[in-house]
């Protein structure tokens, strides 16, 4: 009997799976422990799986299986979740097919070089040695979108511009317009809550009251890596599925079924970056661990995947904020920041309330991951501003830094001091990542949604908290949003979940409410 | 005009060697880091690159693409770079042949299966946990050797043993015969050795006189890992393209033209062990660093690689044994190891003398990478001796825990605990590596012939590590031994920079000297 086109079509993403999962190790490596000198190497090791990938992506032999398995399957609604499987597939099919291999190489290299040039530039927070390379990347992006034009069409059958073509793989269905509609409501009241509420009072040196500043206590090293791995298993780390390590930029990742890493990493100066980030990135890896995955095989399908970046983001900025920055989480976690400090400084980790404000700083700075979720959309906003001046408006790259630097005064009346805390201190751009960012105040919106309908069921989430529950809370996102996989876009999946639309409204609420209280507390 | 052959046979061992580097890249990812849950889809992804690299080295296109370039170069002596370097292609392109791709994937999922039970069998010290894997590694290395057959002779056109094939990858043109007549002063002079020099003193309790054992002393982790990196930086450890990790079993690997990676772990109760082996470690690293490789191009040539594992041990043996272990590096890190620790434990580091003698303990163990130079050969001949009765003889796995403990005591004297301690204690059987372990003996006596040669030219290597010029002995080998590559074989290489034949005279008489040397400390 011939084997099914459906068992052979899967023999196929299986191994294309594969191949992309060793990608992920190539790049995981890369980014925690590979040495400079390897960079030139490593480009051409990713390179040469980027083309591989490409091919068995786009290849004459898998679009006939493809379309011997869309055959075999009895026509059915497109709620079938085979047919859905078979849609993803056929969807990314038609954009590989579209691309030059050559445009897919030259990426790959213009990545490598362009990460390698990028950490040469912060480190020097000189602009100038990155800038030709993100020329290029920017060149080949407009070309990749080029490319993609006669496949992408948003509602309606209408065209999708360049930025909205190269957001696709991180925000299926999005438009510029969508966005704008979303950003409207943040660019509207963002500043005015800052004008209000993001002063929080100057800090007092040897901690006093309110003003207190935990900038300037330092945090040794081992102590945050220690708290953080405290937290990681409380939160149920098991180490025989998962890793921690150190990187420059914290990311998770997952390079099989059962293989999931997250990175994070020590700033000085910094007492609850590292922390923060170890939250932030479990909270990512908590949702692809709760993905459809019944076993290997099912791990290769598009179902098996997550939804959207902005529903990623959502995972990750509801452990990070909702949970880490909550005032009764904080109050658990103090005494243990307390302990972990040697007597002499431990002074000023006194007072839980000081703890919790410390947690929520109020003070617009110019980095967006040390930012906290009164100015952090805003940090998104001008980013998607740059990006499509670059991509579809007529902004030379050379005078990225200066526009930058006007749009951070113009939002956030923040000024960076220099190119690394400026339009550097991104790896995105780096590695030509366009259309990713809006993911990240997506997430903050979808966040709040999702937080109001655990709430209707679980209670007040501070309650939860405040009695070590946090489980439940894990629990109730993987009932309702994990095991959905790909089988609902982000936005479905925000209306099936919350019973509403996508919307502000509720962000912005939960931003007052908690504002509100930080402020009570001012002197 | 038309590419010359030799290019485009240029670009495919080119990618040949990334593909190659990629799989050395996940198997240093599950050594390190990989969570155990994980092994599973890492087997998959590393038969697939096993499966690619195959296809490649064994192709028509490959095979058509060689004898294209063979035809382009002149006739001329096999002294030629470039036909050595094609001679070195055929033979193993004529191995990749004769291979069934099916016995190929097959050892890849076996190696991986075999590596993950290993390490379960031996943290419960239960043999059986390992044996099935065992027996199906032994049963596709027997076909592997069957398949090979035919392509494989020694001199004078005689056909290789089954363990001869195995052997070829780590040593080339080894027979059964060769490693018999040099092992033969080993086995028959060794055991006189222990007898007489091999019972260094009981240890005496509070460090007294002579007697001190090391073992009792806990050196904490962090401190051990300090000194490591202490040694690597003094020996020139460039962190631009090297790292140091840990793994449960110390090794080198490199990942590209520069980028090179050796590991190291803390051993409990062993205050040393961990410092060795990164000097051993190193001393791969060293000689790897100093192939002939003088671009990215060169690196995926043969003449580009190591020619033997047996060159490669005595490199590291070179580091960890003649240097490492000898008396005026000891009285030189004796204050080092002395200031790292805690007052309270100190007290026993203080005498340099009794330093010298806990880093060369002359008390056989059980434990082939904590043995010291004195009983290390006897440990080699021991796994020769089983591989031989497992691969060609009549021993079944199940009786392998009796005959290597029966085998200990004969020629060690010594008795393992268990199966962990015994022949569980090494991984390279868990991989399917049989052949392997003579070159570590080897390793012994090629260190020892070129440390005469060194001498012969720099004077006494103690005198230059006593005032710190080991920089001296590394260039030595940096211009003598390193950039020969695989221009020459092993024995050759010996042959070549020391004048005379590979043989055991030079290091038996390196150990009988410094056993003098070591009793006549003793009480």
């Amino acid at each position: 009997m011939a084997t099914l086109a459906l068992e052979r079509l899967g023999a196929h993403v299986r191994q294309t799976r594969l191949l992309g999962s060793i990608h992920g190790i190539l790049y995981w490596d890369q980014n925690t422990l590979m040495p400079s000198a390897g960079a030139a190497w490593r480009g051409e090791q990713l390179a040469l799986l980027a083309r591989q990938l490409h091919e068995r992506q786009s290849s004459d032999a898998y679009a006939e299986l493809l379309a011997a398995a869309e055959a075999e399957l009895p026509p059915a609604g497109s709620s079938d979740p085979w047919q859905r499987n078979l849609a993803l597939l056929r969807q990314e099919l038609e954009r590989q097919r579209q691309l030059d291999p050559a445009l897919v190489a030259a990426l790959a290299l213009a990545q490598a070089r362009g990460y390698a040039l990028w950490q040469e530039a912060r480190s020097q927070a000189d602009f100038s040695r990155f800038a030709p390379a993100l020329g290029e990347l920017i060149t080949l992006r407009k070309e990749q979108a080029r490319q993609l034009a006669s496949v992408e069409h948003g509602q309606g059958g209408s065209p999708r511009s360049c930025w909205e073509t190269l957001a696709q793989p991180f925000e299926p269905e999005i438009s510029k317009a969508r966005l704008a509609a979303l950003f409207a409501p943040l660019r509207q009241r963002l500043p005015t809550l800052i004008e209000r509420y993001g002063r929080s009072p100057a800090p007092a040196s040897g901690g006093g009251h309110a003003g207190w500043d935990p900038t300037g206590l330092a945090l040794p090293d081992p102590v945050q890596q220690q708290l953080c791995r405290q937290l990681l298993q409380e939160w149920g780390f098991d180490a025989s599925c998962a890793v921690l390590a150190c990187s420059p930029h914290p990311f998770s990742t997952t390079l099989g079924p059962s293989d999931f890493r997250i990175t994070s990493r020590v700033v000085p100066g910094q007492p609850f970056s590292a922390f923060l980030a170890t939250a932030h990135e479990w909270g990512h890896s908590l949702y692809e661990q709760g993905l459809p995955r019944h076993d290997h095989q099912w791990f290769a399908w598009p179902l098996g995947e997550a939804t959207s970046m902005g529903v990623h983001e959502s995972q990750s900025l509801f452990w990070e904020c909702r949970v880490g920055r909550s005032e009764a989480f904080a109050r658990r976690w103090q005494p243990r920041f307390r302990q972990a400090l040697a007597e002499s400084a431990a002074g000023a980790w006194d007072d839980p309330d000081q703890f919790w404000r410390a947690l929520n700083p109020r003070r617009p700075g110019a980095i967006r991951v040390e930012s906290d979720e009164l100015s952090y959309c805003l940090h998104i906003v001008l980013r998607f501003d740059l990006e499509l001046a670059l991509l579809e408006g007529d902004l030379p790259v050379e005078e990225l830094p200066a526009e930058w630097n006007r749009l951070m005064v113009e939002l956030l009346g923040v000024r960076p001091a220099d190119a690394a805390e400026g339009c550097l201190q991104d790896v995105h751009w780096s590695e030509g990542l366009f259309g990713y960012f809006p993911s990240y105040a997506l997430g903050h919106l979808i966040a709040a949604q999702l937080a109001e309908a655990m709430e209707r069921e679980t209670g007040p989430i501070e309650a939860r908290l405040a009695t070590g529950e946090d489980a439940v809370l894990r629990d109730w996102l993987r009932v309702h949003v994990h095991p959905l996989g790909r089988s609902v876009t982000g936005e479905a999946l925000v209306e099936r979940v919350c019973g509403a639309p996508l919307d502000p409204t509720a962000f912005l609420s939960y931003l007052e409410t908690k504002l509100d209280r930080l402020a009570a507390g001012d002197p």
